[in-house]
């Protein structure tokens, strides 16, 4: 059985393949951009990666999986980099200790813009030219390295977020943020939807991570969904209820880390008083009450929801849910408003495009939930593990996804920091139960 | 919505109850019969409890739940035990940490003894006169405080087994136990399901845990799963095929755990040049290679799975064949052989009533597959979660089970230590990816 | 040149050895009389080890350096006692793991008295007919095996005391134990010495550690002792003066360690409203204002001398002030009252034969200082440093005392429990500085 | 008693502190310049400060206690660096925690120098024109905050080094430093010194810290003291002799320490097959065998000493030693050659300003012990505690040496990243037994 991939049809790289390269690669030096050098360095827990590092991580990338095997005559600027840059390929080398990432001051930030360069140029070479009976090869491994690079994308914000946090100083990553206009609250509403034998997971030629596929069928029984995600109003009503201190309320796991931890409230959340604020990448902000949760961990999504009477949705009952609501656009022919259509799809919202870097208030759809896609990722309460019929990639590429399954939760719909056309409906983020400097929130969901 | 349960229809308590209640009990003392004082005082990793720990604490759940809301003018012998013995109930007040249980001497277990006896003659007058109108109630708890008392009796062979091998004195627990006789090598056989809409789950008036329940419908795809457990000698060939040095097999975490931890082999086996051993509940003895692997941590099954070029099946095809072969077994009247039929189901295997304490090589049945219940637990590849329509129990017994289903995967069919009346194949088993104390093991399955 | 130590001056061993043998072995087994079985299993904390593990430790010292090199054809019950019962000798072999000497179920109590009566057996043989040519090093051996064992009677009561504190029941562990007599609070007096060329440090025939040897010449300046240790009424009032919150009187690593313990006052303390409250191996008792400070790290004892505008003395201070203290004594023939003459010196005080095994309020003398032996051992401002000339013994008994001169500070002059003719004033006791489950106060000093 | 300090005897402050202020803080730059924007951010472990840190926290020393009590109107650029930069003052306020260090990306280093040159400006103010009587006061902190720049002068060449090792691209820090011809072998000769009461410590007006005074009479015995410092060649028979496995020759707690990290070498050594190479500031070079062995951690040091049947001088000996080795290169004259004379002292040494940054092998005196001071700091056996009488200075000064008085010990005679005029014969630095990322090496001490 042939791995299901792009199957491009011709030997040449299409011009689109070339400029997407281009523009994806640009976009991560647009988000360095405001950065001070020293800014690139820190590594603020061994979850996070300088941001130095991520540039380059995402050059080698193209590095180890296209130039070394298939340009030829290609030489690396360091053979050093192989090891410092290669972040978990076990079969390929042996990694530099991730959480000693923090400890490089060389390769400087000048240098690593320049190992860039060194690999845009290569790139540019090989995709002008590409060997003869690799195009296809080559077209699925840059489309790869692309999506890897806005996955770093976004790591990045959230990586520089977590690395400005850390500093009582209080520094601003931009002061020129869009900010949402005020909202008005959107009462949740609940939306239906019927049991039945429903598929789930990707198939056909569109580019989707190996995790996602096969598509395959699964039951789903009657549910309801929340209209839209749960907003920080409702989230300070949960605390105000003394959440954080009803071990009732808790997964076993849950309860010992806020407790040992002393969590009372979402990361980047402060108190002063009676007042809350909340740290963004545009600086300290009065609290948007009307704006979705973020920064949840998996237990504090699950212990709101069992406050609330409701349950997390499964990963399978957000796909449904998003396919519905993806047709219903369709049809629509909604496209209008400021909302981003995520790329061969019509999934919308507020992705890293509408410039605000923070979850906004939506504005209510007239029926079927809103905001599935964008502003927050979606805590479900369905474990990452492998599809039926899962086929890792070949090679050191199987280690992308398949090697995380254990232990880690399923998220979906993107953020706010996603890049748009990054995004779809069959698409599985994961993070650890504990993990919260993503963007992450939750919607409800009920049985029927 | 009633809470689904027990209803037993009148109001004294069945003098099948008192029986069992007397049978549980005993069981669980014929246990300890051949420890030694010092044996139960040992708290050999924080996951283990003193055996006398585990006396005490089944019998302040008969306290807590039943004899201090029922049984007028009861009084505990000390109260200070409603903390100590307390395993995990944060509602019901503030247990004595779990990890420093072993540094309890007091109170003795002449002492923990006579409260096993207090709590008996109270059970007793409880039984033989319960308050009008609660029949009911204290039926459902004392069959649940009795299943409790079950999975602590496997819980005191395998954390028993684990205090011994601390030991350099290798000590025996018992020296006359059952040893099976040599068998055959059982060739592997696939055994094909076919797709479709299933039920799993429990339902009815039989006793079952609260996550075993609501039985609900899923799709299952077709598969193939293999006709017996892997055996020491499949797994030893894993090992020699170097499946311990190759990161490519292991899950992340898996790998981070036996580089960090050193592992090269099963939990009790031992290397003396080349020959292996295993340390049994019996002793040590040489590695029986048709025997079942076992005390297996989730990342050793999936990796060895990889390796064989298969997958662990989910827990709902395994329970799917579980329902298959029980209707099979009561179809065909097969109830010889020495094999104990699980209580009020068909499920048979060898059990703890089977006095081996270690699982052992299976007779092949002539189709269908073999061993689903006993000898080893089986990982399945399912997260331990919540199924749809989940409701905990009411009050503090609602943590019994609901609070655990997070980072934990999912074992069926029971094991060598496992009480036959305690399994059936719903029963849901859990632990955390790397435990591996547990008699856990594993069985192929395939996409078909 | 010679090792100094015992020149018994013939073959035979004297009977008064035999006759100290049996007394000292005989000691150490009244002391854990009191206990349970499941007393006896217990380890508290890496620093504490069971009592049953002490009682086969001292004994195995007999086997490993007397019985085994000096009796022939001498057969040990399990060789791998000589691996279970080794403390630290390396140079002997591989000691089991300190941390885990808690796991050890077996040998069973009764097992350990059992090699007790073995040793024993084998001793008095040893003693009775020792080799030709060995006695000298034999009656030197035994020495120290009996001096050794008596530390590890004094452990026992430390080990013990902090066993039972663990355990909310509050076990008493004697209710027989001596009490002192309400004491008159006796005001603190200076008592002045005068700046000098000394000489401190053992010689002579008599016993003393390696670590005491050799006595040697310091220079002393002027400098004031205090006539008695500091007492509790005292050390509460620097916890009423927010001694523990005031970073100016700690030394850095010590103001590190209370705050991440969470150390408001000294180990046993409790406080109930006004009341304060001292676990004892007496039960729980009112706090005794009169008696001397105890359990006290040195961090806690530097930082209330400095609070109390004094200093800790230097040992080489303390000692001179024992001596002259001493020499004192003997001119005055002063040896009524209860207290106990440390032997082959006049040292007397509160020790273990006074059975109150808590520190008393003493009679104050009527000139020079007080209560320098037993009661409390006082913390030094010296650290535990080699002599000059400093020769350890030979072989792996060279390890006894040695390998430990880093880190650790040198406390001096017995506490009540410490056996009496175990002490003498030039007798080293060393601890690290965070430590304070040992009998341990201070005595203040001053700059003249 | 006034305090011992400068006495300078009129309010102006001298031309020559000014000019001694600006070539101290010059220093620090100029030790800086050759690093990149990135190396200055990097915490390469939580003893080390990222360098921009340093240059920050010494001019923050003359902010907090010269520039905020004595000049009028001065103005902080951001009192967050109250805290930023706050070492360890626990009573001046709450210091930003040491560890995380390495997290602070902002202030940029260009904002560092702005803070540096901010300081600059207003401590030229306030020399040019000191309050009425505040000039003594003023003139002494002014002297101590330049020593203190001095220590972190040398803490700066320190962390740089530590810094760039971990970097697998081997960076160089410079490649223009001072190498040192090749020598020949000095063999060890014995210095002997006879018995007697001598005196150690500062007194006088110059600069010394509080923890070298007072002066006070200490009592040696007859010693010998060895003509130079072991090379790394004698450390490499050390080696090969199995020095690292062989427990006898350890400290109890060294042993621990090695066999945890798993040391074979000093820091800093790297061997590939036969050859040894060393880690320097000018990059990786082969191993000087005649050059004094560097990097040792205390247990090394000791180890070491009892290898070559030795032990390491007390800081007395070794301040006798040196009293009289100045005493003699002063009858002599003996001031020619390259080595800087440590100013107010005549300290001769390969210092900073040999601009070397590595030891080198000294040239052997005729008489006396050679290279006391300079190329490596030499582990005393002596412990870091007060001398008898000390007074630390008033105020948060007093935490400047008093409270690191516990767990340390004693190092002497400067290295070769120690300005030559911060060093003196009553010198004590002092570093945790297990520490040696500082230039420390040993000197082999016996008895006479």
């Amino acid at each position: 059985m042939p791995h299901p991939a792009l199957d491009t049809g011709f030997a040449a790289i299409p011009d689109t393949l070339l400029a997407r390269y281009r523009q994806v690669r640009h976009a991560s030096e647009r988000i360095c951009a405001p950065l001070q050098t020293e800014d690139y360095v820190i590594q603020s827990m061994p979850d996070v990666s300088p941001p130095k590092w991520h540039l380059a991580h995402v050059s080698w990338f193209f590095e180890a999986f296209l130039l070394t095997p298939f340009l030829k005559g290609y030489r690396t600027p360091d053979r050093a980099y192989d090891t410092l840059f290669n972040s978990y390929y076990q079969t390929h080398g042996v990694p530099f200790p991730r959480a000693a990432r923090g400890l490089l001051a060389r390769p400087t930030v000048e240098q690593v813009y320049a190992y860039r360069a060194h690999i845009d140029r290569a790139m540019e070479a090989l995709l002008g030219d590409p060997p003869a009976g690799a195009g296809d090869e080559i077209a699925r491994r840059v489309e790869l390295g692309l999506q890897h690079e806005q996955q770093h994308q976004e790591l990045l914000l959230m990586d520089i977020k977590h690395i400005f946090v850390q500093n009582p100083l209080d520094p601003v990553y931009r002061r020129d943020l869009q900010v949402s206009a005020p909202g008005t609250e959107a009462p949740l509403r609940w939306q239906a939807y019927t049991s039945g034998v429903r598929s789930i997971g990707h198939d056909g030629d569109a580019f989707a991570f190996d995790c996602e596929r096969p598509r395959h069928r699964v039951f789903v029984d009657d549910f309801r969904l929340a209209s839209r995600p749960v907003n920080n109003g409702e989230y300070l009503a949960f605390i105000e209820d003394g959440g954080y201190r009803r071990s009732d309320l808790w997964l076993a796991d849950g309860w010992a880390l806020i407790n040992q931890q002393g969590w009372q409230a979402p990361l980047y959340w402060r108190r002063d008083g009676d007042a809350w604020y909340e740290f963004t990448l545009g600086g300290l902000r009065p609290l948007d009450r009307l704006a979705p949760v973020c920064h949840l961990s998996f237990y504090e999504a699950e212990a709101y929801a069992t406050w609330a009477g409701a349950r997390l949705p499964s990963e399978a009952e957000w796909e449904v849910a998003a396919q519905e609501a993806t047709a219903r656009d369709l049809a629509l022919g909604d496209t209008a408003g400021r909302d981003t259509p995520a790329r061969g799809t019509s999934a919308r919202g507020h992705f890293v495009e509408a410039d605000c870097l923070q979850p906004m208030a939506g504005h209510a759809p007239a029926r079927g939930p809103g905001q599935l896609f964008g502003d927050v990722w979606e805590w479900t309460g369905s474990a990452y593990r492998p599809y039926p019929g899962f086929r890792p990639l070949e090679g050191s590429l199987g280690e992308y996804n398949g090697k995380f399954m254990s232990g880690q939760m399923v998220l979906r719909g993107g953020c706010c920091v996603t890049p748009a056309d990054h995004i779809r409906a069959t698409y599985r983020n994961f993070f650890y139960p504990a993990m919260r400097w993503q963007f992450s929130g939750l919607r409800l969901a009920q049985e029927a």
